[in-house]
């Protein structure tokens, strides 16, 4: 496995609207989309930062992981997302490095596929993997 | 002002050597350089990621800011950076929106400028801005 950028910085904020104008008006980012992402309770501003994005995550449901993060450790930066050019033998190369994988890797956004480290392996940062789908594969 | 990308990810850990394994051995990435910072009681080891750098912050002093963070927080995310064009302005921009700079823009490593924005003005997140020194000026 080889990482190849930071894909997304996701950061847990109890409303977008009232933390945009850091990355807006006061960074001066002008390339944001918001969505809302209802199966998962979440709205989301991305924001172009370079070749990354800043993603801002906002509760719509009592029952999303944001909301709990929210309550128990209050705004501040959720996740950080690698973009990978493979899954090959992660379950292998993860054991090796004493590294918890939560779950298999699955489908996320847009076709790519996702997989998180749990934070108690990776020294308290919570680390998303994307594989993203090969153009030609679309 | 205007933002240009991030330009890196401070992580405090305990231990590089504890840790390195997850970015070199289990992410891939290779370009690596490790920096003893004596007079702030660190050591850094920073990560080529893309265009950005992971750095992992590791405390080689008591009374190092990465030393208190450990102990009040523990390991995990600790700022990050942005790179931008120009401080011009930056106070009135900071007060209008109000994000409260931590102290004046200040020399920091290889000649750039940085400052801090308080992360309870920007939703429990350490933002540090780096201004480059301009090519024509080294």
């Amino acid at each position: 496995m080889k990482g190849k950028k930071v894909d997304h910085i996701g950061i847990a904020v109890k409303s977008i609207e009232e933390k945009i104008n850091i990355y807006k008006d006061f960074l001066g980012f002008d390339e944001i989309e918001i969505e809302e992402l209802k199966d998962r309770g979440l709205r989301v501003a991305m924001i172009k930062v370079g070749e990354t994005r800043i993603e801002l995550l906002e509760s719509t449901s009592d029952y999303s992981t944001i909301k709990k993060y929210l309550e128990k450790k209050g705004e501040g930066i959720h996740h950080i997302a690698y973009e990978v050019d493979n899954f090959d033998k992660i379950e292998l190369l993860a054991e090796k490095e004493n590294i918890k994988l939560l779950g298999k890797p699955a489908i996320g956004a847009g076709g790519s596929q996702v997989v998180f480290l749990h934070p108690k392996t990776t020294g308290g940062v919570l680390i998303e993997l994307v594989l993203r789908r090969k153009e030609n594969d679309e």
